[in-house]
């Protein structure tokens, strides 16, 4: 229960953050979302581990330290606290929060999505479930900067949801007033860059099992 | 009295910070604000918890780490520091000091500061007052970027106090100059996001007595 | 001789950037600035304690934790290191290094250098040299975000030195080219602050011999 | 192996972040670069130590901490990363990735690429290899913001390699395209600089084997 309030609460309050960054803080945005993810990580990951995102959820999932069914409530308290995030900015921005790519193709837009969503996975693997590095200090700096960099190197080419969360709660809070026909990059990009991620966190940790 | 020293040296140097920020650091200003509030609980969090924050002080109260008269004691401290920084500030910037929302209505503007003042209180309690964390050294950047998010993604819409000391100390330095009829908005939200994050940590921490 | 290769090196390193940053870094060098001392600090503060400010020096020489002869040591070393590093900069640069205050009266650029050199020494004492924190990983961050604050905050108004071998040493390194006469701000501001700070230090902890 | 892994994967997603945000994130490009480079640190320093940048890896060869084949491998891994990540990039980006100096000399270029190669390095022998701050949180941010100031101060001057992987790997992915005749500038700039920092750092350490 404490660990779906806690996966519920972080991703409410970071996609919240996101969407009245996205149109308050103009070419600063990706810092603000960045260091919400910093701070929410901070805030719950001593009790949940603080993914927010389907994708660090799948990737923590086969490297075996969650049971299935506890990573589909996982999941479940993600994507509702996303949409009920994406739904309520409106009322604070006078605005339909979307996330979606820029005027590009598709193959710009997936492999952004895919490349720092591994980015993203490969760093929580090694800085928040590596024994090497227990008791640190960093791990939510270093995921949230990772963010700060995907969002402000890639954000204008994909969108910048590197969450399957953040981009189909936004999908389903925008539904009906936008086209979300894009919504699948979401899903496909971080899921497949999380899975690339645990392969090569089990080449960097070779007697571990994955 | 060592506390009160420094809840009143930290919230002096925080809201003079605020002002001179919002007078001189143009679209940066919420870096520099949630940077100032880092910087002065790394300076004082060790001494007397670093609130400088009503809304702080009361969640800290409600879970029982704090009795009625040095809770009363911090408040007052923070209100005086407060006012003093939000009068002396136009020795330098040559301009009244008064935090207050955009043109928007009502309910966006307690919507956020009811929402970021859940947020950084929530962060408060976990970094800072959590066992399973206890000796991190990250507790002042995750409580200081929170600041920074909530000034970057809410500050034009409620005016970015989420801090009934920074809200009301500015109204009390200003009045006279300028009409300072909306500050119950720094009270009511600060001390609901308080007693919401108060009830979420309850929550997260289901053996912990609240 | 490892302190003052320390502290020669770090003032000149921390100057050399701080003369680039404003040449090239516009709008964002009070950032650039916090920065590298906060990156200077973490390179030598396990050696010298990574004062590279005589302010900070006479702060810690107050406190009884270095000898007369090698606070003038460390004060030697850092006006060195800052000279050497602003004759250096036009190099790079080609404009003149020089700190100096905005158009403004001496009362606010005095107050700015004063209080916030004040700050910075407070952080300094209590997050380098007290016990209850010893082993923190933050030193470096609440230290250099400190003059990211000052600098964002009260750059434009003083100048932004915050310590005396800044002020002084670009004046010696710009004197004949240009008007140094406002330099005394940068020693009656810092020193001023840093006396003070050593004042409340002791208010904060009184069982500590200052 | 998984030290090769590590440096190329860390070296490809750091060459990567910072084509796509010379391209996207305008002004904050440095910013972005040295949390890219933060992130990496954290990401693989507690497996292959993190470095990669050839620079980086000599001076840590000097200290003999690297056999002689293993630094080869190193050095190896980092230019493959670097050149498919800048090989990469334009599927992206559309445009041609190519660090390269500003319209100066060559003096004010190499003093660039040489003092804050110096710069770099010696923060990373100061934070990732003395005993005196062992199992500290802080190198990654130490050694990623100096590349934010480096990048900041130095970047429109020199093209801001501070790596000889990044400059020749660029190069080499932009070769036909563009001139690279200035590519030699990244070889000698950042090993003279790390030359210089391993004999600082031993001034630093008097009883330590360099």
């Amino acid at each position: 229960m404490k660990n779906y309030v806690t996966e519920f609460t972080g991703t409410f309050l970071f996609v919240f953050s996101i969407a009245l960054a996205v149109a308050h803080a103009g070419a600063l945005a990706p810092l603000v979302i960045g260091a919400a993810l910093m701070c929410m990580v901070y805030m719950g990951g001593h009790i949940s581990g603080g993914h927010y995102n389907p994708a660090v959820t799948l990737a923590i999932f086969l490297r075996g330290k969650l049971a299935p069914p506890a990573a589909l409530g996982y999941v479940g308290s993600q994507l509702a606290g996303a949409t009920f995030a994406a739904a309520l900015a409106p009322v604070v921005t006078q605005q339909v929060f979307l996330v979606a790519p820029g005027n590009v193709g598709h193959t710009p837009a997936l492999l952004v999505e895919t490349i720092f969503t591994f980015t993203l996975v490969l760093v929580v693997l090694n800085v928040a479930t590596d024994d090497a590095v227990a008791k640190n200090s960093f791990y939510g700096l270093a995921i949230g900067f990772t963010i700060v960099v995907a969002a402000f190197a890639g954000g204008s080419i994909s969108g910048g949801a590197f969450n399957p969360a953040v981009g189909l709660g936004s999908a389903l809070a925008a539904m009906g007033s936008k086209s979300v026909g894009h919504a699948w990059l979401y899903l496909v990009g971080p899921l497949g860059g999380a899975l690339l991620a645990t392969f090569v966190y089990h080449l960097q940790h070779p007697r571990t099992n994955a």
